[in-house]
């Protein structure tokens, strides 16, 4: 294991984090403000200068590896992540580093044909377009992405889609383009070879977005929000559809390992701001005669929200590592892990901050309570804790068969 | 321990039911779309329909012991509590038993002048006007009520309120027009001799409603929201003040013991229209080849949830009963108990049923996430859960010291 | 529900109480003298005097129902069982209630035939002699009583035994004269008419008593010790199966009712003994300035304990009330959920009060560690937790498929 | 941060498991045998064969950091730590490298005299001897290293020891032949300027040694259990004393950074002990008609147990880093989270195992009952949890002050 905090990543940790100081934070009251001026799907105007910064300061498109990105290693990119964490809803997408549009260009640049690439990828990279990302279905437990539902169908004209899907991230905003779209292709196959992926663009006829999902009472408004869409024959050209026809689940896998690693890590970032955030309030309130800082059950609570945070992190950092050195198969357990964890750990050390703020907690007046809703979603988002669980769990007992 | 269901709580028990049935269900969603019709804080129209109901069947201030109300004892009311919790934001204002007007009611009634009872008390027991009850505070840690800083003093024309309070819950509905306000009038004063409790009409000159805070993104719009009011030199006549001039404290502790069986109650409410979801849900979806009902993981949970909720409702109900044969002092620990206790529970299960939705769960589409907001609030609203613990926790110790 | 403690429970506590703090607690320090006196297994000669002792005052047999015991019902015997609880090696025995006698007394006055009864029944009630209830085996997952596989055959001379069995708790004592033994008879029968019972003893040709099994590092030996028993081809007659061939799932059914009260009763006590032993010790020991009865971690336990240990009790009180009133289907689910919440709270209290107890906790100077271990093993003995959890909630689930 | 096995790391790591594979899992059973047949408190005779294998391969003082030792880094030390605490009774003390001896090594060849080195450290480092660390008191919250009270006295003759200790471990030992004894020698000294450390010989007059306390029901007779011991009225020279006159608690401070590198590391080896048994038992049961190993509620626990453990050892491996990089000090938060995750991990391991082994889990036919007592024991030993916590929360709370 070699976690070397390289001159390459101090580097990346002081730019992000002088960028954090300098931009993000002084930006959170501007962007709120906005929110509430703007409609209700519209990304704030300051996000478009906040965008600009990041680019002259060689900030953007770090979660992408090789030629197209910046050619980070995950290992690198995950301290990256962990800093915008702090600022989930502001920073990712202020470097061109935000869920879903991370994942889909990483597919659109290893699965699209070059025509896809061109009309979809480019403008993606270049922070002017939004995408979402269609897979989850109100009508089946998506928790087994064998059960997903939604038909696509080859004819000669192309590929038709059929189907309903909710959770499709970013689809209200008005700057989200196009839509990379899993279902099922060939119902009768084998194993892992009964999905195909597509590229179908938000205005084709028959996408129709429907409504949005709230998050414990948030919209993700900044975001787009979280569409359900009804795909109704809809129809795009042969060449929208991503890798092999039916090779839908392999995609899905490549997507996932990194995905999990940037999530993780803006857990990681997550709880750093919410265990700040407690620390300093303790300071200020004095229940019962002496600062809250001095109190036995609060100080428990710092000390378990430490050992929370950093065992997390080394697990997220292992796991980046070990993708880095013999791929996601190799990290499967890890990958696993960190999905479950860091979501757990995140959430239990915003929960306590929460409570150790009192009425504020839960309120407006901290980002507390909008950080439990991001962290619990993550519990349910890319497949719940359980599957997560029995996947590691089997592959663990295998060895002992 | 006697918590035998009599004929009158089995009576009590089959008519709310039936009310929950055959008025609050299918008002829901008639509720929930009123709501994004009228203005953010008025209240549904349906409100008036079922508040005429449930009083022509003799399910009307069933809180409110003695004459003046229904005359349940404390363990009798908390059977009808239980079943309203099951559709928390609609049926205990249908039955006119919603916080804060219950503990205001009380208060008034025990406490008030005569002109002040006339004026106020009459119509909240008609449901005709709502309360609100302005305690804590925005700069001091109000968990330890010494700290409350809101300054009451008396002078020639009576008496005068200046201070900032937050979370009066209800006063952003325009059919909230009166506040009971808790402030410091004795400074010096001895230990809990320090404080006085008056009564506030909203139109009183001084007194501003600033904002609502709200509870995880939710604004708890229907019942006029969380607000922030500032107390500014704002004068009322000497009747205002309830009981003695600093004796404020005991206002304040006689106001919690039903109130937190009240909302135990409720919160075991909460949870079981959460576990019924649950075990509903469960049987309609099917991972990995067997209905989530059948899966080990999810089964655990379910039993986990039954002993969750059952111990729970023995405590309160126990509770109850000593409330009703030893007074709020000799169910002191209990008292505490049930207040670190239910609302601990009633997150596990709704936490659990949420998970079992998956992005269902923590949406709009079911009544989960919102219950979650709703209950872990409840763990800091009225002092947060570690006030209680510590206080159970001495009064136990003084045995053995 | 009625939990109404009667004049008579009254009386029966009192004079338990009486017993256990004029005669149970002075015993401990001489009973454990004792043990290490004698041989391993012998019982402690004070536990003779103790026994007529607890007969002249009309302490015997409560835990039968109907004539031939005391006649209390489920309620009122547990609110002694509690009492027993609190010192689980010298009272329940002291009193003619300790399992596995009680269990196999119930049984042998239900489903045993005359002669029978007359060898065996009757010595055990009056406390002359010790039995061993065989059932859970090493070789196979004994926690689906399935699974059980000592072969009972049934030829022209009576019934034949072949099996091996462990956990058969009191057979190393010389006071241990008969075994209850499960076994499979029907192996092709249908669900539930598979196993028999049969009263064997223990001095038959071809009962051999191999060793003893530890729980954690303590032997039990004042009790008899759990045995491990090979059972070659041992020869009863007829007139020693109890009940009906294949009937024996009824009558381990049947058994199992009462034993839970008695068994989570007792944990109560256990909690209840460690809770004093904590917070008597928090008042002698100052750790960093201040007492720890006065440091707000430990005050947190005491509060959880105090919460934990009076939800359970009262969980434990509705079930025996159901038992009375229902019987042992109508209490199913409270029945599995006491078995689950008992040793699970009383392990809770139990570790925190070692921890609160330093090195001392874990030690022979408190009783602390074995009553750990005791409660420990109680989490799988009768029957892991989880296949209690599985069983509650499958009987939940049927409600709504 | 650098965690990469070097070639060294592996070469160690290599050696050291075909050391337990070959020699220590098969010695475990003659170990046990002969326990049975020696006195209590004699080693194991096979353990003198074990040693002289273990130093013929190199395999010797790996944990003395320098020349006197193997010259390892913590880092480096850790990773064969980790594989002694597969056989945590057997595999140290093979290596010579089990507490307390490395810790008393540790500080006797940093602060000990040259005449005190030359007497007692060289037969610890041949393993010919074992020592004891007397540092508990029976009578004093001993958590509170403050509070230590047996009394060291300077005069003309040298120094004078006189107080009583407890989990003295080792010395029931004949092969335990000194003692390092903390006790006040300048009570109203600054802080930390108050205690002082002396080398006392067991066979110095004065010394009594009293009795042995268990662990749950282990004696831990192997290693020379637990003593209490008295030193009454106890003279050595004054060259005896460790470091400078009223030192001691820089000394015990020394001592403990590496010692908790230690324990954590085998208490991650011990949870994978566990977590082995748990695995490849699970294959072999088949309650409920699957494999435990199928079961939902099993696979939660190897998930959970996998997590646990791979972060907990993450954690350990930093800290170990950091001491080697930074120092003691440094690395002070880490140190007291290792302290509170790897016992809290192990425990949580060991004792799922245990469920998952139904009643052969508390017995004497899997090592898992007698691990969770060690484990168990390492949350009180050298410092409670909740004084370690309180401790790293200071170090955090003190940034935002």
């Amino acid at each position: 294991m070699d976690f070397t905090e390289t001159e390459r990543i101090r580097d990346l940790k002081l730019r992000a984090t002088r960028f954090l100081d300098e931009f993000v934070i002084p930006a959170e009251p501007v962007y709120a403000q906005q929110k509430t001026e703007i409609g209700p799907w519209e990304t704030p105007p300051v996000m478009a200068e906040l965008k600009k910064a990041a680019r002259d300061r060689g900030l953007w498109n770090l979660f992408l590896p090789g030629e197209r990105g910046a050619g980070l290693t995950n290992l690198e990119y995950a301290h990256v992540a962990e800093i915008t964490g702090r600022s989930p809803w502001i920073m990712p997408e202020a470097l061109n580093c935000s869920a879903p549009d991370t994942g889909n260009m990483e597919i659109l640049a290893h699965f699209a044909t070059p025509p896809v690439q061109k009309r979809w990828l480019q403008p993606l990279l270049d922070g002017e377009i939004r995408s979402v990302y269609s897979m989850t279905e109100p009508l089946v437990a998506s928790s087994d992405a064998n059960n997903i539902d939604t038909l696509i169908t080859e004819d000669a004209d192309g590929l038709r889609i059929n189907g309903r899907k909710w959770w499709s991230s970013g689809a209200m905003s008005p700057a989200c383009k196009v839509a990379v779209v899993m279902g099922r292709s060939n119902p009768d196959g084998e194993h892992h070879r009964t999905h195909s992926m597509v590229v179908v663009p938000l205005d084709t006829p028959g996408v129709n977005v429907l409504r949005s999902t709230s998050v414990f009472g948030y919209s993700d408004s900044g975001h787009g929000g979280h569409a359900e869409i009804l795909y109704d024959d809809v129809r795009v050209p042969r060449e929208n559809l991503l890798g092999e026809l039916h090779g839908g689940f392999a995609i899905a896998q490549a997507r996932l390992g990194p995905g999990r690693i940037h999530h993780a890590m803006r857990l990681v970032g997550m709880a750093e701001r919410a265990f700040d955030l407690m620390c300093s309030r303790a300071h200020e309130r004095t229940p019962f005669g002496r600062p809250l800082a001095e109190q036995g059950v609060f100080q428990d609570w710092v000390a378990e929200a430490r050992i929370r945070i950093e065992t997390t992190r080394l697990l997220v950092l292992k796991t980046a590592w070990l993708m880095d050195t013999v791929g996601n198969r190799g990290a499967a357990i890890e990958i696993s892990g960190i999905k479950v964890a860091a979501p757990r750990m995140a959430t239990w050390v915003i929960d306590h901050a929460i409570q150790a703020h009192g009425g504020g907690g839960v309120s407006q007046d901290f980002p507390l309570a909008e950080l439990y809703a991001q962290a619990r979603m993550l519990r349910i988002a890319d497949g719940p804790d359980e599957v997560h669980k029995m996947s590691l769990a089997r592959r663990e007992l295998r060895r002992f068969a």
